[in-house]
Parts: structure tokens; sequence; C-alpha cells
């Protein structure tokens, strides 16, 4: 069994490596003076179990070609399996037709993953557990949900709580953290009335005189989760916590986060954060003991 | 018949729709606030036969994802034919196995375009034109070399001329050349006479009082024909001109084009230059009219 770590969250790959208790495979991932990647494995390799560590995000093509250019190598040098542990999916959210002549790059991608070689995909908290239906080869489908309830129910959080989902896509993922913590749920109801008029929160459930904490499967530009927290506040809320697994954070979310009523965000060490990211109110809690037990 | 640009190289997807007489599509491709690749079709194309013109150039991993999410959404909008126009291929020459364990990401392109829906690629001047056969789709390979002979002919430049191939790989391509030019051929012959020590430039053929004219396929560092254009001054050539295909022109290659002994470089637009490699000492001839009469 090697694991071999890709470029886009090093970090998490160590952890995972330790986890399972062996060192990380030798390689060198870099560029060609024109751009074009260039992979080195510096090991032995053939007959191998190989595991490949690397999330799609951003820069998400650079990342996806790196992972797709070190499965064709590895296929080419006879390893026995090539398991590839995509701990956050880039694409995602193109996962269907929602206007016309849109691509379904979620599924170009499984299909990319697939034709170079991947013989098992290991993901966490996929945008749509749909995605699992892309691949023809065994998807093993983590989740974050046990993670983020220990961090609340550590910290005595879970008391008075009432478990939020942002939008009404996302009733199930509340429903599953809501389980863990013993707390109900509220959803908010995002409405326009009328063309050309700001959209209404409302809010379904009792939050008034609550904790409440905010779950999502991502936070990207943080419009949602933000304006979401503001409504839990005015409608008497006692305070918010927000938590999702997969830390995008682009744009102006940090800005945002920063801005808003949120108390303490909890996100997971699914994406790399760059050190300009890493602020005080976001705690990130490791998968990498979650992707070790399941390899 | 549509034809739709992405956005690697317009201004080439603009003369190659002009030769051909239909305007370019309307698409818009950008970014969403994460860096992924939305694309936008803005005009029917169920049951069209649609051309792509994308050079694979870099940012080449973000040129090569955008050509194939677009082919995806053209799959998925029920087009008649999918007509994919490389004029540069990136990745081309990582198209073999030099050592163990190396990639073979040439041909991983090739199955990503066909996988994603590709039903035909027009390319020109492939690295090695045994990529054609990484395809099971027809693939129509175009010739840069009329149109950089007609270059040298319209300017008088044959006369006294030979051409020379910057090294034994590319001997058939001078020939080429120099069959339209009329003119002898010669080969610079790289040896290193012994390990840690620099490389000999042996020139087979004579140069002596003429006007060499060097080919390759692609510029990239501009290391090989910059020292190639020395040799043959040193050898007594009158003066030196190079033209190649491909103006990957990475890293130095601006530089040392301006300080090597080479009178005047000719490239094709099959690659979109950035203003600041826009140099007086390089040609631009267009590859527009050629792609526009395979169509
Ligand atoms: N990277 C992205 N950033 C923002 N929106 C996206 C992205 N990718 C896809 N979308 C859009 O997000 C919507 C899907 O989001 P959802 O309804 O949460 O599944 C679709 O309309 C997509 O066009
Ligand atoms: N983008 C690139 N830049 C420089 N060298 C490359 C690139 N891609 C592949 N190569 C190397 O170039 C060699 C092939 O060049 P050639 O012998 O001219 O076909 C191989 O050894 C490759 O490892």
């Amino acid at each position: 069994l090697k694991i071999f770590a890709l470029n886009s969250n090093k970090p998490l790959a160590q952890k995972v490596a330790a986890a399972v208790g062996v060192p990380l495979g030798k390689i060198s991932v870099d560029r060609f003076s024109d751009g074009e990647i260039r992979i080195n494995i510096e090991e032995s390799v053939r007959g191998d179990e190989v595991f490949l560590v690397q999330s799609t995000s951003a820069p998400v093509n650079d990342n996806l070609m790196e992972l797709l250019i070190m499965i064709d190598a590895l296929r080419r040098a006879s390893v026995k399996t090539i398991n590839v542990v995509i701990p956050y999916y880039g694409y995602a959210r193109q996962d269907r037709k929602a206007r016309s002549r849109e691509p379904i790059t979620a599924k170009l991608v499984a299909d990319m993953l697939e034709k170079a070689g991947a013989s098992r995909i290991i993901a966490l908290d996929l945008h749509a557990a749909q995605i699992q239906g892309f691949f023809d080869i065994p998807v093993d489908h983590l989740m974050g949900a046990p993670l983020l309830a220990d961090y609340f129910l550590t910290k005595g959080l879970d008391k008075d709580a009432v478990v939020v989902s942002p939008d009404h896509g996302g009733v199930t993922r509340a429903r599953k953290l809501a389980e863990f913590l013993k707390a109900p749920i509220a959803i908010i109801d995002k409405r326009r009335p009328r063309a050309n008029v700001a959209e209404v929160m409302n809010i379904i459930g009792d939050v008034k005189g609550k904790r409440c904490i905010l779950i999502d499967d991502m936070i990207d530009t943080a419009g949602t989760i933000t304006l979401a927290a503001q409504a839990l506040i005015d409608a008497g809320a006692t305070e918010v916590y927000a938590s999702a697994t997969h830390a995008v954070l682009s744009g102006p979310a940090i800005e945002r986060i920063e801005k808003s009523p949120i108390k303490r965000m909890v996100l997971t060490d699914s994406i790399q954060l760059p050190e300009e990211k890493r602020i005080d109110k976001v705690d990130q809690v490791s998968v990498g003991e979650l992707i070790g037990d399941a390899i």
C-alpha cells in the first residue's frame, strides 16, 4: 500500500498517511517552462495498491490535470489498483442541466477519472450524493457530519441548540447533524415575492432564544450563510454558529464572515487554506483520520 | 455549420470564420467566483455541425478544460458533429515513455477529447505525427510548411539558401521545407563527448557562405534554436533565419531570440502571442485560411 500526495493538500495527505501508518511515497510534481505538468514518480510502484490524495479545489483545472496525469503514469507503471481520494470534488455543483445547453462537468470529471484509469474513488460530502452514480467504479462516500457534531458536543454547544439549513435543498444534511446533536431543526426558506424585489428570509421552525447552528456542504462566497445568520439574529436567536465540510472561501467570503454575526465557523481541512484565509473566527477539524480509516 | 471560439486564440478563430464565411457563434466562457469554468452557449445548436477553435497553449490546463467542458455541453445539446480545431496541441511532447513511470499525457488528452464527445480533430503540425494514432476518430493533420515556404519564397530568400534542422529528430521536417524552397539541407548533430562536458555542435552538410534557414515545429525556450544559429554563424553562414509553426516562447525565449544572431524568425499564429512577446524580429503568418479550407 502506497500513498502519494499531489499538490493541492499535502498537509492533509500527511495526516492520512500518518493515520494509516505509512510514509508518503516519493514523487515530484512540477512544471515545464511552458506550464505543462511534469510528474516524476521516484520509487517503484509495480504491483502496488496505490492511494492518491488530491482535492480538486482552486486552481481546479491544474489540480484536476495533475490528478489525471498521475493516474495515467501509475496505470502505465503497472500498479495493481489506483484508489483516488478526492476530499473536495471540484465542479460538483455543475451536476445537472439547470438550463439548456449547460455542461454536466461533474460527470465529465467522473468520466475523465475513470478513463485515465482510477479503480476506486473515496470522496467526502459530495455536493449531491447522486454524483456517486456518475461513476461505474466503486465510490466510498464519507460524511463529515460526525466530526462536525463532535466539535459542538465537545464544547457543550448542543444545549439549547437548533440546527438550521440555510436553504430548502439542505434539509437532509441539517437533519443528520441534528440527530447527532439531539437537537431540533429549522429551515430558511428564501422567497422572492415579486421580480426585482429583494428576497425575503422566511424561517420555518423555532429559533427565538436558541443557539442556532447553520450547516451547509460548502462555504463558497459566504453570501447565503452570512445572510442566513443575520436573519436568525433578527428572529431572536441568541447566537449563531456555522459549519460546513468544504472551505471554498472564494471572493468576498472572508470579509463577509468577519463582518457577519456568526460567532464561530467550523470547517474541515478537505481544502487547504492559504495563510490569508486562516482567520480567528474559523476553526478547522481534520478529516485525516476519517480518510485513513477508509483506506 | 457553426464555428465557436474558446478563449485561447479568438483572433485566429475570427480569421477561420472569415475564411469560411460565417460569423462566430455566440458563447460566453468565463469563471465562477471559485475559478471553475462557466460556459454559456447563447444560441441554438441542435442538429448543427459545430467547429470549435481552441489551442491548448498556456495556460494549458485551463484551455484544455474549457475545450472539454464545451464539448460536453454541445454533446448534451444534441449537436450533429463536434469538430475540434486544435491549432496548437499542448502536451504533445509527452508522447511516449522516455523513462520509467512517465505518463503519456498526449494520449491522455486524446482520450479525454474523445470521451467528452469530439467527432473529429483538425490539428496542425503535431509534435509527432504518431499522435494521430492516439485517436480513434478522424484526424486531419495540416502542415504549416507551405505557408512558411511562401514567406521565404515571396521575399526571394530561397536563393543560396540551405534549410537546417536544429537536431537529428527534425530532418524530415527540414526535408519538406527544403523541397518547397528547392534548397539543400543540413543537420546539426549535438553530441556530448563525455559526461559533464558541454555539447559540441557538429554541422552535417554545407553551410559556409550560405543563407541558413533553421526549421523546427515549435520554439519553446528558444535554447536549441539560438545555439544552433550561433553554431551556423561560427561555421561561416552569411545569415541565419529561423522558422517554426508554434510560438510557445516560454521563459527566456524572447530575450534569447533578441540576443541571438538570428536575423528574422517566422512563426504562425497557431498560438496567440501576448503583447510583450510580439517583437520586431518575429513575423507571424496566419494559418486562418489553411484551417478555413480544411473545414
Ligand atoms: N463553481 C460554481 N460557483 C457557483 N455556482 C456554480 C458553480 N458551479 C455551478 N454553479 C451553479 O450552481 C447551481 C447548482 O447549485 P445547487 O442548486 O446548490 O446544486 C447551478 O445552477 C450551477 O450553474
Ligand atoms: N512541456 C514540455 N517542455 C519541455 N520538455 C517537455 C515538455 N513535455 C515533455 N517534455 C520532454 O521532452 C521530451 C520529448 O521531446 P522530443 O524528444 O523533442 O519529442 C521528453 O523527454 C519529455 O519528457
